[in-house]
């Protein structure tokens, strides 16, 4: 059954979450204390400021160069390039390919809190880093990132979060994460059928599973909008149902961050509600463990 | 003499600035003060939170949206569209051609503060009200505006500012006002030349007196940026040649202001430091009083 349907017609809807946001479970204790559980239930995200320290981000940093480098003439799957040049944008997959990432994001402080949250052990749904560059860094518009892996990859409910560690300094003004907290309890049921294979262009530029703007306005004004901005190192937790984008960014600070996403071993992906095929692994895994 | 020589290179280079940031002139006393006076000197710009009253603004607001109606279909030239649409994104010359908008350019408080600043007497240069959307809202890549109307006005020297009316609140998130502050003391020449009638085009979308990547992180390293964000009806003033910007903006809030150019009396335009013809007078005032 489709608890969370969307692109099924051509009006929006808003409707209310039937999951739980902290899937509260005494055998998975964890350093999370009440108040951080609490507001990571109300407003969907948790932000940890240099959760990594200076040391830890470098090594990250120079790895992050070294794989831009490697792939610059790439034409592997897992490189997605920016709309209008041949920048890399985002490379996926890299818990899987890279030792370091694979390492981190396996990282014990981190499983702690994200295992207490989501209340049962975890894998890695999805991963990338993400590169905006300086000077003209596009922008990611408004989504759910739940909304996309419910229709394009067959994830069931809302028992995933991601995970977003920042590896440059960000400020308000180079094109922070922007949340609109509390948005996680509603799902706003987008219009329109998504073409086949949809996913090579949507990874550069959404086109489907896109919010109007009448529901975003109503979430705006409901809840406010909150950015992430702190030193690299720090750590941005939040829900998968949680709505989010960012601004493009001219300033000459690039920003890159290290993208994690964990589902619940209880949420495992089943067909794509949309129907289709599944968009591939290295998008969405499916064989794990 | 050109003492700012611009697009006449294929290197861009940095100069010093050669002309003073307040026109200190014991006939033109004023009320700001000596600490108003020196920051505005170092950083170039100086902030006025609630300038003009909720009730002000309104009135101000109302005026525009009728602006917008009045003008939806005229092809008249003081109108400019949007790149990629045929949204309004500015109005030229309301200064001129709307009452409302006379008598604001001469509100006698405003007055005072630009002719402290300016040592003399002053004139509109230019005015015009900004319209950025919510959802889509473009933005406004780095520039000083004084190197345009340098090379496309003919205005000879660093004696002008800029007065921006914000008519809607601006937050960190919604694309504000970007400027680098302390830039003004350097003039970045930009290269290549200027095709004819380039205008028409470039209020839309710039492509010339663009600075060059090395020159604004240069100007960023040694001094940051700063964001004019706070509540409608706050007043930014700035230096003709600070640098500034502004990213885009997919918030649903959009942003509007009142944007009015004072120049020095003793600062009147001469021909165009491009050769080239003068552009006309709705963008660039040559006959006044």
């Amino acid at each position: 059954m489709d608890l969370y349907p969307s692109r099924v017609s051509d009006k929006p809807s808003i409707m209310e979450r039937k999951d739980p946001v902290v899937h509260r479970n005494n055998s998975m204790r964890g350093p999370l204390d009440e108040e951080q559980l609490s507001f990571y239930e109300k407003n969907g995200y948790l932000f940890f400021e240099r959760f990594f320290s200076g040391e830890e981000v470098q090594v990250l940093r120079d790895e992050l160069r070294r794989i831009w480098e490697t792939n610059k003439h790439s034409d592997a799957k897992e490189i997605i390039r920016e709309p209008e040049s041949r920048e890399i944008r985002s490379v996926f997959a890299v818990h899987r390919d890279y030792e370091l990432f694979r390492q981190l994001s396996r990282n014990q402080r981190l499983l702690d809190i994200v295992q207490q949250i989501l209340g049962s052990e975890v894998y890695i749904h999805q991963s990338r880093i993400n590169y905006k560059q300086g000077f003209s860094g596009k922008e990611f518009y408004w989504h759910s990132d739940f909304e996309t892996w419910h229709v394009e990859d067959g994830m069931p409910a809302m028992r995933a979060l991601s995970c977003s560690i920042s590896l440059e300094d960000n400020y308000h003004f180079n094109g922070p994460l922007m949340v609109i907290p509390g948005s996680h309890q509603y799902f706003i049921s987008c219009v329109g059928e998504t073409p086949e294979d949809h996913y090579e262009q949507s990874l550069r530029r959404q086109q489907y599973g896109v919010p109007d703007h009448d529901s975003l306005t109503w979430l705006v004004e409901k809840h406010g909008i909150s950015t992430s901005t702190g030193p690299a190192g720090s750590v941005t937790l939040f829900d998968c149902n949680l709505m989010h984008g960012s601004n493009g960014n001219i300033t000459p600070l690039p920003r890159s961050n290290v993208f994690f996403v964990y589902n619940s071993v209880e949420n495992r992906l089943v067909q794509p509600f949309s129907g289709q095929k599944p968009r591939p692994e290295h998008i969405a895994t499916r064989n794990f463990g």
